[in-house]
């Protein structure tokens, strides 16, 4: 069974909204097992939502129109798909009471309007779809051998409205659903993480394997189409034992999200503690680590030292040192590590210092060099990076192998390895 | 003229990400004054992306697509436009040359591979696209009536491709254009905003004024269709004068992007330097501040202690007031804000303690609390906030008043005003 999207509003074209409707019904759509095949957009124009629809007949089972179904003379998406499958559009009285009972709970200020009771004539026969947050009811009927289905555009209303009508009315024509595992690494790129898995990206057919890259980090998606999770878990459980086995200690979670939940979660289950020392990423690693809920209870804070002076001011980095080789140098970053480590009390501490670009810091160092240190326990170590792309990427990525050497640390993996990842 | 968008890329049918290049390539092409009639989105499915094609020749003068422009085998849309159209893909030197580049700067470990060649294939006759942050170069064709324009699907990739190589492409065959200004609002809500607007905003013709909204921030995007600069600036400069009577100093700039460029341009002008003290932000001020390029002229350094004790141990907030009163109060704030100026040794200090959520910390005080201070010349300021929405809104907006705070300081505004905005 596959499906289309048909987004219906002049403000998606002019670039006002991005279009979060196609996105969460897609994630919706997909766990009902129905396959999305192409998402369109079209503006407030009965001429181009008609021909729009007549292409989607063709090619769908199921056509989701989303907006256009207000009470204003530009709403216009129920008039033309009704015309398009020969309906007439009738009366709802019960539509017409909820719009009244809105009214008279939230919009005590206002009488109800003429044109709002436009919401409440929908196709003959269809199945109705009541609204619980706003005015315009939804629907749904079958003709021409598709399935319409009518949201509307308030993302809140649509995605609640798909939720309590359109999954149970989609529910009865479906068969089975999908299940996925998202796989994370870090520490090898997309075309090194695809060669290595070539045979089974292209020869699986059920579950699937997909890459999606972000800012050096590489997500593999396995998707099963299964009858329950039981049987989806079987057919998954040993692909992800050889991509393991193939990949190895670049991934660093499977379903875990962020490098900063990793470190998180093996944080915790030691009862360690962390603290940064930051300068190129002015407090991108604290913010980071900070994102995750509960952060507290591991981290302890962070120095964003980012004037020179400051790195020996507050972390005690020798002042010979920064005269000598500058803010941008191994020895500095180690000495920040261990700085912060002390002032902070935390077992461990992670420091990068570097040059985030797009210019250089008249030392005669490029940017994108970075340096990347943790201190624990005693012990030192430190990546000598060499970052392309702007100002944004360095920062994202130096802060990426931050977090990456912490994780290799407590998970007594060798942490120097992925350092030539750029 | 009339454009039409097509993005190629199964992660977005899957909902794995939202279309965010529709949306900005809407936006560019609107300035152009290239109408933008529908949008789509189809799998990496070669038939699929060739009907879907097939379908937009009709009606576009433009068709731009977005994605499968990479080296591995699902990236197809080259293939199947070059095909649509009859056209060869021929292999381009320096698109060869532009790759070895790249992994020669920011890839020194990994070899360049036999698919990411596959890249330098263009159609025959286009013109070349080279991809300043990337790998994939796009293109540009004229064929059967229709301009046919191919964009890499990283956001960033896209966007810079079409500021740099698409938007003049495009400028050559295009009747007047769009000129726009921003105008940036921080204190004022969206209803507030646009009931102090109404008429102009439903009046107003060419030039147009339109609301968009933020976190905690409004925007006012102004746009006149003209055939020259001269004449667009003759037509909104009365209008800028106008919102700035209306709204008065919770504007923050015109065209200045952010609170942080806003914040730094006025530590520049004044010679001013900055430093902070967050808790629940957990660096995400001095994040935003470093973002700003050439931050470190004016930026000091910041302090993260999200453990209580370390604002005591770092900051020297007084301990007895953090035993008493707890670690998100007035005074406390207060006290890590001048705290910080002294260790950093800067002008002006902004600090933020509170509770970002979505639990509170158990003192019975509620999530969303936060107190923003700034220290300056011997002066203190507080806002006591109560913010809504969850960790993330929370820590956002608290850190937009800490830097609202700091910009009124500098302009010689009321600082206080604007503290209610929740």
């Amino acid at each position: 069974m596959t499906a289309e999207i048909l987004s219906v509003g002049t403000e998606l074209l002019l670039g006002n909204i991005v279009n979060t409707n196609a996105r969460d019904l897609s994630v919706m759509l997909s766990e009902l097992g129905i396959n999305v095949y192409y998402h369109s957009v079209v503006g407030d124009n009965p001429e181009r939502v008609r021909l729009a629809v007549e292409v989607s007949k063709k090619r769908a089972d199921v056509l989701i129109t989303t907006g256009g179904l207000g009470p204003t003379y530009d709403d216009l998406t129920k008039d033309v798909l009704a015309s398009a499958f020969g309906k007439k559009l009738v009366y709802h009285e019960e539509c017409a009471e909820d719009i009244r009972a809105y009214f008279a709970k939230r919009r005590r200020d206002c009488e109800v309007t003429e044109n709002n009771y436009r919401q409440a004539y929908l196709p003959e026969g269809c199945t109705v779809f009541r609204n619980t947050c706003g005015t315009a009811p939804g629907c749904a009927f079958f003709a021409d051998g598709i399935h319409i289905i009518m949201l509307p555009g308030p993302p809140h209303e649509c995605v609640t409205m798909f939720k309590v009508s359109a999954a149970p009315y989609l529910r009865k024509f479906s068969d089975g659903r999908l299940y996925s595992h998202n796989i994370h690494i870090f520490g090898l790129g997309e075309s090194a993480t695809e060669s290595k898995l070539h045979s089974l990206m292209v020869n699986l057919k059920n579950p699937t394997l997909a890459p999606y890259v972000g800012v050096g980090e590489v997500r593999l998606r396995l998707t099963a189409k299964a009858r329950s999770e039981e049987e989806a878990e079987s057919m998954m459980s040993p692909i992800i034992d050889e991509v393991r086995k193939t990949l190895g200690d670049v991934i660093y979670g499977v379903d875990i999200g962020t490098l900063e939940n990793a470190v998180f979660t093996l944080l915790k289950e030691q009862h360690k503690t962390l603290s940064s020392a930051e300068s190129c990423t002015g407090g991108l690693l604290a913010k980071r680590i900070t994102d995750v809920s509960g952060a507290s209870a591991v981290f302890r804070g962070g120095a964003v030292t980012y004037a020179t002076d400051t790195k020996h001011g507050i972390l005690g980095v020798s002042q010979e040192l920064l005269d000598k080789q500058g803010a941008v140098c191994r020895e500095t970053a180690l000495q920040m590590a261990e700085g912060a480590r002390q002032i902070f009390k935390s077992d461990i501490s992670a420091a990068i210092t570097g040059i985030a670009g797009p210019d250089s810091d008249g030392s005669g160092k490029p940017a994108g060099l970075v340096y990347v240190a943790i201190a624990a326990d005693g012990n030192m170590y430190c990546r000598e990076l060499f970052l392309g792309g702007d100002r944004d990427r360095v920062r994202v990525l130096a802060v990426n192998h931050a977090l990456d050497m912490v994780r290799r640390y407590l998970a007594g993996l060798n942490i120097l390895e992925g350092a030539d990842h750029k």
